[in-house]
């Protein structure tokens, strides 16, 4: 099973509490829409050159969008018009805590405040690139496999914004 | 409440996975004793300047082994003949974690093998390592408050090394 599928069949102990995380962060319920914070895992997981994670929420932003160019376009410019003012600046405060937390400021925070982001709009996306800096290093540390084709991300990215991260998905991984 | 706790006390829904994860890793049956795999959890701490986490990891390192030579010397000299042989290559795979997946070789691993290490404790060691670079990132991304004195760091390591991650503590944190 490719990336942290494998992981996860070798140890189920870590990766019951590691799919309720992601659960919580990416399915539960928030005023970020299921695709922004997809976005948020994909753009780190690209800062942090993991090209299972990056593929796998790219393409599970994708679906939840319905609309690839998000994920293109934060590749390339993550301060696109194409974002909303208040994502821009998350997607700021995530590429700080990518880089370590101590990069954050407090003008960071008061920027997404005054975008309209909420204390845990702000706690839950410094969380999803927190958690995405492990999740890329568990993955790449224990050199698992990436995918080739862009068909088995897409494949991937369906089945988990349909189904969230609680269901094993042994047919696709 | 200082450092993580007060995170854990905004947002209980992320809490639970959490410490369940360091539950798991830190705690939960493993060939590495408690001790060293809080010094793991130190080190890395340390290696991400997070001071809340590298003082209370340690401190819980201490009440574990029952001495501070360790994490004192962990962090001059992480392959001092004081750790075993297996100890420093897992160190050493926890550093390279750090920095980022990719920089895990096969050599790394092929050591640590060498030295008696088995497919469990690398995997764990790379997914404390990781995780550590997921708290270290929150904690510090967040602005949350390190105690300065040492007896708190104490206090804290008594009751975690005692009580595990999955009971509150109210009257220390």
């Amino acid at each position: 099973m490719p990336g942290i599928r494998g992981l996860m069949a070798f140890r189920p102990e870590t990766a019951k509490p590691l799919n309720e995380l992601v659960e919580v962060l990416l399915q539960g319920a928030s005023r970020l829409s299921k695709g922004e914070r997809e976005l948020i895992a994909a753009y780190v997981s690209g800062l942090n050159e993991c090209k299972f994670c990056a593929g796998t929420h790219g393409a599970i932003a994708k679906h939840h969008f319905g609309d690839s160019k998000p994920v293109e376009e934060v590749k390339i410019n993550p301060e696109s018009g194409l974002f909303s003012p208040k994502l821009r600046s998350l997607l700021a405060i995530a590429a700080k805590v990518q880089k370590g937390g101590l990069y954050v400021t407090n003008t960071d925070v008061e920027i997404a405040r005054e975008y309209g982001a909420t204390d845990l709009e702000i706690h839950d996306t410094v969380l999803i690139a927190a958690a995405f800096c492990m999740f890329n290093r568990y993955v790449d540390g224990l050199g698992t496999e990436a995918p080739a084709k862009e068909e088995i991300y897409d494949q991937i990215g369906a089945y988990r914004a349909k189904n969230g991260y609680l269901v094993p998905n042994n047919k696709v991984i």
